[in-house]
């Protein structure tokens, strides 16, 4: 199947990248996904990457119940308002045959309270932490779990929005508003990281306005990336909750003082969407491209023959390529399937992904050479037998930096400091990317952004402590935001 | 606080070791648990090891979704028999304030069609296989998924029952019957495996009788540890589904001469069931013992000191011996805390599960020694600085031996080969163990085991072609069974 072009329609060649490289299926319930197995061994190697930098930082593991009683959920104020509106909801526990045979929901097994499948597990943990934390010496609390949640999403997309997604979240518990924080900026780190230096994908991070935090946060981090159509997807939030779960669930904790203290809390948290992310920042018109430090597959050898007394040599010589490749450490797969033409196995070797493609052909194996392929600049290269190991690890490498450089300079070269609102205006609607201007609007100036489809995505840091004048209110202000689109 | 003996009241017993280790604890959902960072740790372990003995025999990952509409439930009909009476179902997707502000269930957002949540997974799965498999080329399709699924029970038990519980559940499409039927045996042999090997708990391995085999299934294959109560433990099963949900959600095959054929299939699965089987299995009066390749803390050193001019010397002798075990790839804690006992340290490191304990105290570091303690034998040696990693290793190989060992006498001394009805009877009221009987008995005939409160736990592969009298029916049969009291 032909992939359409980004240029043609962007939303449409996103989709065909996803089927034709079989990542994900819309199943039949709507609005939820199947994640196949080509799609989820990346995010396994996203899990394993992120996993491990948790727990390099002190964090665990654990499991919380799906479940969530209706009556936790309404605890923390603001935090009810935004989920109530999107919840998948358990109301019984029993079908029963009805007179006609058909199944249906057994009346006599009503739930006394009903069940929200969670959104998010703020409730449902804190409602654990209040047993768990009594003195200042169960401080801190750094758990993290993976699971899935469900949020009841109308218009859905593959893994950028979906009603079931997969996630980690991560929940913390601190003796001071400081130590929190700090925690909240570690985690920050880590994922500008993650996105930087195993997504290849350049992020901007700060704080989120007032009005785009989390709800039942006291304030929340953001990383955006930049996607090819310069729209803008948060890739990961860290929030600071001040002490408002705790209030909720009243968890105090006698301090190294003996008096009775209110906990102080963060929770963050990233998803499946990386995995759209990580699709549209790379991709082509031609198909999938992964960075290689995430990329499940490497390296595909493609021997080519059109005798058959040509196949024996160039299948040998694939074979003793790919163990010197495994001896390596660079895992490979030989394509030596008999049934097929090499056109069919050079798209085939695209969709798939693989980042480098090995070409054995007669000729050239019995002069000892073969010709490398990369995939992302589509350049060739003749290299002898010795070589390749080395050659291919370099290559690999290469294409890391490559697809950083690549994506930094798209986004660089798509966000446009603007002075005057009339410029916001502009660079939004002509599609030019971000705007990055002075900024310390209100809510209500911000709501007034969604006339041009656009949002404050995140409030930069100020490191310089230069100031300027705010495009709506005209006041000096420290503050920079990056306004643009978004999925 | 204080254990309750085994031989007291043996499920108070399970829950103290549970309680004490912070393995789990209930949460506010009726049947839920939550997996504490200890108990998550151990499961960890599990799946990553189970996950590399699939991956290394072809197997990879998937997800699907946690919703099934109720009419796929329906599809088979054994299967929607079992599964309709205990299924959480989702009537609903929003929640809205009530008139007095409290939070109801919106009545306009109501589905059209309930979903339930998967209590396993083959029908949404076999729904996506009929889209994934047109040909012969398509197949096998060997998929493996790590979820959680709900049952909703209404007698629960941490880890051995609950209504939402952990798990991995393959679901393998196959061209014969011969390749699912290879199919499921290779599990069986990587469950049994991991179970003996890993686990160090014996396991009898062998088919399921009917009346105890998966709804939807041709046959199921079973491995059954005995807990230290002498019931038995189901602790994974090995399904040849035959071409069950083929047929119900009509998922045929272009074969290789031509004609359309349904498609084969299996299922399998093992849940966190294992951490109660774990926990069961080697435990004793004094809390939580673990078998060494699954448990996740293995060394604990404690310096002791009785005046502030001891401490420096055995705190720097204790730094110095965790690094030379660090490096000897063995992981240790120092338990070097100011504010706590030397008894309260010894008891705190039984409750963690260390398997080694370390005592560095004055004397003896002046001298060069320690005093290593093992858990499982709870002896005690004098070893020298130099000699602690050899030791250390030497000791963890032993008590994983000796672990299994233990686990597999006692097993094997509680195994009862009974001749008569009376025998059996016998052997299960005074809750000897496993009666070992030859048995061909009808599905009525094991019905009036209940009686007893026992059943067909397994029937065991006869190896040496013998044959024997049924206990019940008195006819000839090469068929041998294990019947006890079970979870």
């Amino acid at each position: 199947m032909a992939i359409t072009k980004r240029s043609e329609d962007y939303s449409q060649w996103y989709l065909d990248i996803i089927k034709d490289a079989k990542l994900a299926d819309y199943s039949p319930v709507k609005g939820c996904m199947i994640i196949r197995p080509n799609g989820f061994a990346i995010w396994e190697r996203m899990q394993r990457t992120l996993d491990e930098m948790f727990k390099q930082t002190g964090h665990v593991n654990a499991y919380f119940p799906l479940f969530i009683p209706k009556s936790y959920l309404s605890k923390e104020a603001e935090h009810v308002e935004h989920f109530a509106k999107e919840c998948a909801i358990v109301t019984h526990y029993r079908l029963k045959a009805s007179e006609d045979g058909t199944l249906v929901v057994d009346d006599d097994a009503r739930l006394e309270e009903e069940l929200v499948i969670r959104p998010t597990s703020e409730t449902i943990i804190w409602s654990a932490y209040k047993s768990w934390i009594q003195s200042y010496r169960d401080l801190p609390v750094l758990i993290n779990q993976w699971a899935n949640v469900v949020r009841w999403e109308m218009r859905t997309r593959l893994f950028l929005r979906t009603a079931e997604f997969l996630w980690q979240e991560g929940h913390t518990a601190h003796r001071t508003y400081e130590e929190a924080e700090e925690e909240a900026l570690l985690i920050l780190g880590i994922y500008k990281k993650f996105a930087e230096d195993f997504m290849a994908m350049p992020v901007y991070s700060g704080l989120k306005s007032e009005s785009e935090k989390f709800a039942g946060a006291d304030h929340t981090y953001t990383i955006e990336g930049m996607m090819q159509d310069k729209k803008a997807l948060q890739a990961g939030t860290s929030h600071h909750l001040g002490q408002n779960f705790a209030k909720a669930f009243d968890v105090k904790f006698q301090d190294i003082d003996g008096e009775q203290k209110y906990v102080w809390a963060t929770s963050w948290g990233a998803s499946t969407r990386l995995m759209g992310a990580l699709i549209m920042t790379h991709s082509d018109d031609k198909g999938l491209v992964l960075p290689p430090k995430i990329a499940p597959r490497l390296v595909n050898i493609v021997p080519i023959w059109r005798t058959d007394d040509e196949k024996p040599a160039v299948l040998e010589f694939s074979a003793k390529l790919s163990a010197k490749l495994h001896d390596g450490g660079i895992s490979t797969n030989v394509d030596d399937r008999d049934d097929r033409s090499p056109g069919w196995k050079f798209n085939e070797s695209e969709l798939n992904a693989f980042l480098l493609r090995v070409k054995v052909a007669p000729k050239e194996a019995a002069g000892g050479t073969v010709v490398i392929s990369r995939r992302d600049t589509r350049t060739k290269e003749t290299v002898s037998f010795e070589e390749v190991p080395a050659k291919a690890q370099s290559l690999l490498t290469d294409i890391q930096t490559n697809l950083s450089q690549r994506a930094r300079e798209f986004r660089d070269s798509n966000t446009f400091d603007v002075r005057t609102y009339d410029e916001l205006v502009d660079t939004i609607k002509s599609n030019s990317g971000f705007a990055r201007a002075f900024w310390n609007g209100t809510p209500e100036d911000e709501a007034k952004l969604k006339e041009i489809q656009a949002s404050v995505r995140c409030l930069l840091p100020n490191e310089e402590g230069s100031t300027g004048k705010c495009i709506v209110t005209g006041k000096e202000t420290p503050t920079r935001a990056i306004i643009g689109k978004s999925y």
